[in-house]
């Protein structure tokens, strides 16, 4: 693994924080993003500077990406100094960005058609896992390329989930967000009516979230929640916008999800009646009894 | 706490178990049951028999009643021989049994009104945890009477949570539940979503059991689930009677809950389907795309 | 059918439009009612006064009652002075009141238990329709007891329908508020996507109405709708409690109802957030895109 | 009116009904359609045979093209002996096929920059009513355009709705299909609760279609439910598709459709059990207590 020549491209929120950890652990990183001075502080650490995506995956034998959509991929992937023109056949590209299943499908044959072996990797975890190093990788490919990959996984975070071929990583992250998005409006509802019954409702929060019947995802949700403040970490409107994915998805493969439907048209609500840049544990403040959000 | 009597009525799955470790802490019990078989394991040991609930109730300072609905309680509390007819002024009753809100508090009126303490105090978990004391008692009343009983609740439970007046015990059983029914929807969904997909159902069902997005104790389900086995631990016929108790408390507080009702009427379907007698979990069989049900 | 003496208790908007209609036809009336000032205008043109329930009943061949309530039809029927110790063996008792299909049934059973004949008659129409004699009557009960009642129901409605044993009058009217309450939502939706995608909201709602996919019966709120001006003729918090009612006559009859409990929580959304004492029709307000109840 | 040369392509089970009533009324017609033998009726009776789409646009003043889908409009427009190559500018093209709303707003831009009007103009209204002229017009464009082929309307049609600029008669033809598949779940919700109530099926079904709550267009599907035969007019595969696009239309323009989305989870489940070829109205025999399909 340490022979090998890693290149990183997309140095977010996110980004930043992984190549860290793989600078930290000893990897030789060659960087580029679309603004120079996030990677001052890689480069200050030794890490090589590529004016475009092309020329950090020339000499590269492994490249992350970690783009913010769809969109930003393509446009990193295909543009004339892009990485496919600069990836050598044989190179792994792994995108950790999270995008529709299609979509890792398609860079796959793209990247097949080129000689170049593709996984697409998606995490499931935010900021404070990014940085600790604790994220947990969703992973489609072929099982060698995960094997390949998996040390750089291990560096990144804490548990690595080979799922299929590709595009079934980025299958496995809708189904998290999925989970998530229903275990806060399953949540919320549950508190509302503990409170709406008597109950003191930081005494059914904690209550809950001591019990196995809360996923624990949603301790990390309860400040949110009992001081009221829902400043953005995972923002309410890209949840509905994943619901809707989901609910897509579920109808091209003749599916019916009757209760991912009303989940969706829940945020779509909360969403609707202003909240749709908080935090998507605002569904909570929406469905509250006498939500403060129609008092305003 | 051990020169108290304990008295101990109703020994069947739940409480013979709950019993057997109060007697194994060195609680000197007495105890009643409909039938006095079930009692037989506890006589050997040392406890002493009541041939009515009155005559157990009579020499006790602490009662526990583990009885399956709220009629039976109704019958055991207010019959001639019953154990309003036996308790002295100023003993504690704590009904550990499963029963509405409103019944607990109307319980709670006749015992004050005899000069009775009571507690409501229902407990969450079943065979296993009973028989392991790792039960989870949610309590209602005195604040001062579960202090009193809580070194009992130590003994049958590894937890025990405190939750206001008279009622609020049963209310919180209610809550969990709810996220228990729930949760189960969210992941039958969830993992059916990800076949169809295309992904392997054991490889989804275990990636989501170790991901905080699922709630601990759906690993209870899981061998029902891969092994489409559903023998009934909880039928699922009692969860949407639970769910439809949820809906009507939910009007009566004036308290709008869309995703619990679209729940509700998925049980409602599954049972309507013949899956009533199965554990609840069988849910997950209902919601399959090609729900085996229907073919049969 | 002139030789019978008709009695008509409870002279309220609905009741004292009816007795008119049937005093006009030539009925010979004795009438009551809490209040004697609303029976007024009748006894000015020849009806005659009773003090009691009783009064009333005991010279009767046939009464109809007009209450508001199940709890005033128990009152009226059972008090001392009711008129279940007035009326004659044989007489007939029409309770044309809006209750339960269940208490319809106890009412047929305590009225048989004495001999006398009954028959659930509520009716569909509100004021106007009251007034011109073109309400609708759906009536549960024996066919003769019903084929008697008859001329009566063609004076005050346009329309009579026999639906079967006492109670299923009462069942059939759950059916038609059924379809109101959903009708209003299905067509709230439709109107508010349709000026979503820029369409005029008064183009769309004429449209719709004058097309066969629109029930009649949504022509009486087209007025409510495009001026925004919701003042009550069915109290929202009404249509509500009879959603919740639907749900549970479902659950009991092991029935599965996903969209009408769908829309029984929009009927409570709609309430929690300061609706309830609107028309039903103000379903239509909650339901808008920026609802304007949010922005107060 | 009667000067213009009138072309008319898709010659269908719809297409061909509404090109003999222009005939029949002494409208000069030139026809094409994929295959020759669908056009015979119409030759006998003086109409002129064109080879290609192209060759029938040539020479007509105004276009109408009734086709099965927006990738068979598009071909029909776009190939090399389309008719957009034939079509002079000046003239008039009305499509009244049934498309997207954004589809339509497409081929109207084209058009246009071809300097040909476009009217979007889907049709409400199957087999029958083409027959009799009875259709519904639910046009979008502008209204001179409207004025000009309203007297081609009103033989094909009994009315006709503008609903304002190009794509909105498409718009509100989708409004239309979402208050069908509305009003048959609704109906057949209210039904089974009816008989689950002990009420004769078929009194209900009669006095509900009696009744201004339900909609006049349910007594066209009365046979299918009361004989439980669903051969397909408007199949429900199709609604269901028809749902996900109002879904998805909604999704796009920011609003919440919770009872919609509900519905088109209902016929998600009944297509994925066997009834997608069935009629749209076999969402009754899907909502049975005891579905008949889950007894095969």
């Amino acid at each position: 693994m340490t022979n090998k020549k890693v290149a990183f491209m997309g140095l977010g929120i996110m980004g930043s924080r992984m190549a860290k950890n793989l600078q930290s652990a000893g990897t030789p990183l060659i960087v580029h993003n679309r603004t120079k001075e996030k990677a001052e502080a890689l480069l200050t650490h030794g890490a090589e500077w590529a004016e475009t995506p092309k020329a950090a995956a020339e000499s590269a034998d492994i490249v992350f990406t970690m783009l913010s959509n769809p969109q930003i991929v393509e446009e990193v992937a295909f543009q004339e100094e892009g990485l496919l023109a600069g990836l050598k056949p044989g190179a792994l590209w792994v995108d950790v960005s999270t995008v529709n299943p299609s979509f890792s499908e398609t860079m796959a044959q793209e990247a097949s058609s080129r000689g170049i072996r593709f996984l697409d990797a998606p995490v499931s975890g935010s900021l404070v896992p990014a940085e600790k190093g604790e994220l947990i990788f969703l992973v489609g490919g072929d099982q060698k390329d995960f094997d390949e990959a998996l040390p750089y996984f291990d560096i990144m975070g804490k548990a690595s989930h080979f799922m299929g071929n590709n595009g079934k990583g980025s299958a496995m992250k809708i189904l998290i967000n999925l989970m998530l998005a229903q275990n806060m409006v399953v949540f919320s509802e549950t508190v509302h009516l503990g409170t709406a019954m008597g109950l003191s409702q930081e005494v059914v929060v904690d209550t809950l979230l001591n019990h196995p019947v809360a996923a624990p995802i949603l301790k990390g949700k309860r400040d949110k929640i009992t001081q009221n403040e829902f400043s953005p970490e995972f923002p309410l409107k890209h949840m509905q916008k994943d619901l809707h994915l989901v609910a897509t998805t579920a109808f091209e493969h003749n599916y019916a999800m009757p209760l991912a439907n009303a989940a969706k048209e829940l945020y779509a609500q909360a969403k609707q009646h202003g909240l749709g840049d908080s935090d998507m544990s605002a569904i909570f403040k929406w469905l509250e009894k006498n939500s403060a959000t129609t008092n305003e």
